[in-house]
Parts: structure tokens; C-alpha cells; sequence
């Protein structure tokens, strides 16, 4: 019995803990933190964190995420089901790149009892509505119980990029702490190659190396490496290519072979 | 079986590590971190995540709190029992304010056996002397067999908010990683109000809103909102109030319903 | 069953949870981070870091370590075994200081058919070779199972200080991330005295105070303390002696007595 557990709520905050008590106070669950410093309020990059860590999770598996800018307001509390696995949080579309990743996800939107429990604060769902949820599941409350099935919810899907003459294009869908770019281009559609690239992230321009690692290309070099997500990146070695390209989530990204006459 | 740790030690520290190395030798408890990043050496911001984090844990759980600028003076370990739930840790007032908010406090000093152990550093109480007396609270030995009943200890207390004409006053005793304003004027003493208010923060004024949730109030704007903790909260917006006053814990708050004409 | 895990992927990445995953899918360790914030591909850091963390741990305990800027390169990955606990890492001698704190190491390398798997990433062998290793290892699978003991390994050693006249000397092996220095100079060679010492740190000198325990001092003061892993350690009380004498891991230390006429 496994939950997870990613917010924004930075590593000094205790709001982590107090739903983790909440969590062990009648189960006793495998306690898996994905990442609390998911930066505030950004959806997107909590979207692709929770994104990258759950294909490797087993079936039964609760997610609880908690990037919430809209907490106390009208948006609604969900159960996402895909794959076997479990998630619970807020209707913004946080949970459902990682739920699409692992099938067809059912959406369920919590019930008012859930949510209408006397003494839920207005300002932490995570401890009062999304952790009290989360272990009811964990203790196999089936998502039917507390959840009912909608087809109204506010997605987010990162998309898919495609290939263009000489190359692949799409944009980048998540900066990581060390400038990385991740983009939404399949390492499939990339032919593997390992050679002289051209490389444009929004308005700029750079001249990198398409590699199997980063330990192939020189530092402070830029590198287009097949991620470990399955989605090509562009990376610098021991620098940022974050700061090489000014670059942000959503910047398109276009990425070409260079030959040689 | 639950073990929480809080400490200053920082995030790239090994001595979390080193604390659960210990409390998993003899024993199989769930582990909860609260927080390993409470500014350094800040006793007050210690006891107040601590403090916030406790209310949830059943009983039985063991806090395990190093926050210890006096490590290896004359200062006391600690062990002290409140509502069911065990805290050790050092006798600087960390403890306290959390202990408090359970239930009656009884606070233990622990006895000399447990703390001339050969091998105890004395600079590292936190894997010496505190993690194997929590070991022992975790595998059954009451308090009693350690440590000593005692009257005299460091006491910390926020002291509470108070109702003044118009309004509520109180002060500052905790500013979040992202420059909310906890006070101690707690939520029930302040009249459930939406609308325009008047607040002070030591010597600077400002204006806002008073509301049920930080979704309620425009992006920048100051907002006053009823705690998760049950204390009264300064915000801004996307924005940090702790910037916006200058502010630092202890200092006086004043808020005030503005009233038209 | 307790496996522990270090890494340099940072505490807002989602890479931890990937490899706790791929732990958790079969077995239900008892899981304890070390450290995910280890400055990026700094080895030596780690090093230490794991080297400080692992004496407590009980026989059996499996630390899965990853600070490997040569992922995808030619550099072995090991199972390294000492003192009953085992390590799984890279060949880059981030284990072997920790390793040889608890005993004899014997090294083995993993054997292919562990790397060569379907679906293995180039550049997250942590997710895709080592935590599939780590839980075999937990399961109980003897090293020998999957590894081949080997002689020839990446070694990385911190040395030893040693005895100067009226003083000792040795170096600085970690910069903690308060500032405070970590040398190789055992507490034992520090004849325990409680006075005025001379410090020099690569090229700058200053003035401090041996002591038992950091409260010893004045605050902004230089202190020798014992530190809590067997070595001495240069600090500033509430300062940074790594600010103070521009100091950073593999500069010269020396440390005398001074003796007043």
C-alpha cells in the first residue's frame, strides 16, 4: 500500500507532514515524497513531475497532489483512476498528464460529504479533503464511494511534437532544476543520430551535438540527448540550457540535423 | 508506530539520515519528516512548524525535534508527553507551544544514564542522545524510565491575539517560506467579514481585504484570511506579505474593518 | 529491510521517486533518503556525505547512491559490500570512503545481463540499473548473483592527518552547507584542550579557540570542535568558516596550540 505525495509547499513548510498525518493515522502506507518544492502555484511543472515519476508504481498505488492556486474557490476536488493506479486532488488539470500516461483515465469529482465535512479549512484541502480521500482509498474505499464520474474537467496535455524536414519540432514542457529542457518530442521520433545539430528554443539559436549521454558531448557544450521519459531534451553540460536559451515552458523548439556537403 | 523529525540541519545534511539510522535499528517505525529546513538555529520558527504540524498525529506518535543552538552546554534533553503524543528534545522552548496545543504538558528531564552514554558527541545530541531516547519511547519504555518529572523548563509561548476596538491586534510569530504572515490572533475572535480592512505590521500600514480565501482577492492585493491553524493569516497574492511590511516574527499586527460612511 | 538513498537530482526533481518506485514495486523497504541535494556531480561531497550518514545503519541496510556524471559512459556500475551493509553506485569512488568506514570493501561489478536489460535510459541508470540491483539485493539476492568481484575500481580516499609540532595538519574533505569545515584529521590526534589556537586554510590564517562543543565560543568566533563523525571541524558560531577563509574541499589545513609566554 503506496501514496505519494507532491505539492508546492516548499521543504520548510510542515503543511507536508500534516497530511502525512492524516495518511498514517489509520493505515499504515508506504509514504513516497515525488517532490514538495514543485515551484508555487505552477501547475504545469507539478504536471510534468507527477508526469515522470509514476509509470514505475504499481497497480493500487494513490497519488495525492496538491498544486492548488484556486483552493477555496469553485473548483472542484477529483479521483482520477487510470492503469490501476489512483489519483486525488484539485480540478486543474495537475493530474492528468500522469494519468493519461498510464491509460484512459475516469475522472470522478467528489462527492459533497467528502467535501462538506465541518471543520474543513478554506485554505488547506490537502489536509482536510484530498489526504482524508487518499486514505479512504488506501484502505480500498472504492472511488465510487466518495467520487462520482464526470466528463467535465479541466485537462492539460502537453502535447506531442512531430518531425519537419531535417528534423523534430514541438516545445519545451519542463525546465528542471538544473536548466535542462524538456521538450514534447518523443526520442522516437528523432532519429537516432550522433553528430552536428542546429538547435532553436523561441527566438534563439544555438549549435549543439546529438548524443546516447551527456557524458559524450564537451562541457558547457549543448546536447540533445533522448530523456529517460522517452522525450528528447536539450541539455548543456555542467551549465543550463535554460540560461543559454532564455528558455521557459511552452517556448517552441525546433531541432535539425546538420550535414556537411 | 510513528516517528516525526524536525531539525535545522539542512536539506544536503546527512544527519537526518544518521537520527533514522538509529531509530530504525531496533525498531520498524513510520517515519515522517516535518521539516529538516527551519532557518538556522531559529528555536521560535521550529516550535511553530512543529506546532503546526502535531494536531493531526494519533496518539502514541513520537516527535523527535532538534532545533539546539545550546547543544553540548548545560542545556537539558527533554522528553515531554501532551494529549497521548511524546516529544523529545531539547529544553529551549521547541517543544513547548506544540506540547501546549495537545493537552497539559508534562515535561521530563532525562536522566543521567541516558545522557553520559559513552560515545555521545557533544555536538551532535540530536543521533546521540535524542534519537535512541525516542527509540526507546517508540519501543514501549514509558517516559518515566528515562527521564524525570520536573516543574523547571524553558517555556516559549505565542501568547494570543486580542480584540481591540474595530478590530483584532496581536503580533507576527511566524513568516511562511513564502512571506505569509502567521499571528496569534486566532480565527474566532475575528468577526467573519468580507470586505475592505486596515492592517498594520509594526510600523507599516497597509490595505486589503478581508476574505474566506486567498482565491477571493486580486492578484498583489493584501488579503486577511482565517488560518489553517486556526490563526488569523497576512497574504498577498502571488506576492509575499513579509516583503510588502518588512516584517520578522514578533513583530505587533493591527487589523482594523474599514467601514464607509 | 532498509535501503537509503543519496542522489545530486535535487529536491524538486522527480527522480528520487522514480527510483523509490522501481524499489517499492516488489518489496516494502523501509526507505530513508540521505540526501538528494548533493551539489551537482560533486563525488568527493557525496562522498562524504554517505561516508557520515552509514556507521549507524544495521547490517543489511542496502544505500543506493548516485552522484554519476559518467552515466551512459564506459564507468562500471558496482555492488560493494563491508561491515554487512551493502552499496550500489557508480564506479567514480563515491561509495568507497563509506565503505571502508565500516570494514574490508570487496567491490563487485554488475554483470550484463543487470546493464543490458530492454529498456534500460542512457542517462538514468539509477532508475533503470541500480534500484532494480538495490531490490534485488533487498529480496535477498546475493551480490555474487549479480555482480563479479573485481580488483580494479575507481578509488576515492579522504586520507588521513596527522601530528605537526604543537599542532596537526590535513585537509579540508567537506564544506558543510553552513560553512563549517570537515577535515581528515581524526578528533583522536587533537590532544583535548580548551584554548586559543592558530588556524590556516589554504593561504589565509586566523585566530580561534579549541573547544568542546560550539557554545564554547563567542558568537562570529572561530572554533576546533571534535566533530560528530570522528573528525575535527573548523566552524564560525552562527557564521561560515568557509566564507572566512575562502575555503573549499581539498585545501591544506593546519592547526596549533598557541602558547602564551
Amino acid at each position: 500500500m503506496i501514496v505519494t505525495l507532491l505539492s508546492d509547499f516548499g521543504p520548510s513548510s510542515p503543511y507536508p507532514a500534516a497530511m502525512k498525518a492524516v495518511l498514517v493515522r489509520r493505515t499504515s502506507p508506504t509514504l513516497v515524497d515525488i517532490s514538495h518544492d514543485v515551484p508555487r502555484h505552477d501547475i504545469r511543472a507539478g504536471a510534468f513531475v507527477l508526469y515522470s515519476a509514476v509509470p514505475h508504481f504499481p497497480a493500487g498505488t494513490v497519488h495525492l497532489a496538491v498544486v492548488d492556486p484556486g483552493v477555496g474557490t469553485e473548483r472542484k476536488p477529483l479521483v482520477v483512476v487510470s492503469g490501476g493506479q489512483l489519483f486525488v486532488g484539485p480540478d486543474n488539470g495537475l493530474l492528468m498528464p500522469a494519468a493519461r500516461r498510464l491509460g484512459s483515465p475516469t475522472v470522478h469529482t467528489m462527492t459533497d460529504p467528502m467535501i462538506l465535512r465541518p471543520g474543513v479549512s478554506s485554505t488547506f484541502h490537502g489536509r482536510d479533503i484530498f489526504a482524508p480521500a487518499a486514505a479512504l482509498l488506501l484502505e480500498g474505499t472504492p472511488p465510487e464511494a466518495i467520487a462520482l464520474a464526470t466528463a467535465e474537467f479541466v485537462d492539460l496535455d502537453f502535447g506531442s511534437g512531430r518531425t519537419i524536414n531535417g528534423g523534430v519540432a514541438g516545445q519545451v514542457i519542463y525546465v528542471d532544476p538544473f536548466g535542462n529542457l524538456v521538450t514534447n518530442v518523443p526520442n522516437g521520433l528523432w532519429v537516432e543520430h550522433r553528430g552536428p545539430v542546429a538547435i532553436q528554443v523561441g527566438a534563439r539559436r544555438g549549435s549543439g551535438r546529438s548524443a546516447r549521454t551527456y557524458g559524450e558531448v564537451s562541457p558547457n557544450r549543448l546536447a540533445v540527448v533522448g530523456g529517460s521519459d522517452g522525450l528528447l531534451e536539450i541539455a548543456v553540460r555542467e551549465g543550463s540550457a535554460a540560461r543559454r536559451f532564455a528558455a521557459a515552458a511552452g517556448m517552441a523548439v525546433r531541432i535539425r540535423r546538420v550535414t556537411r556537403p
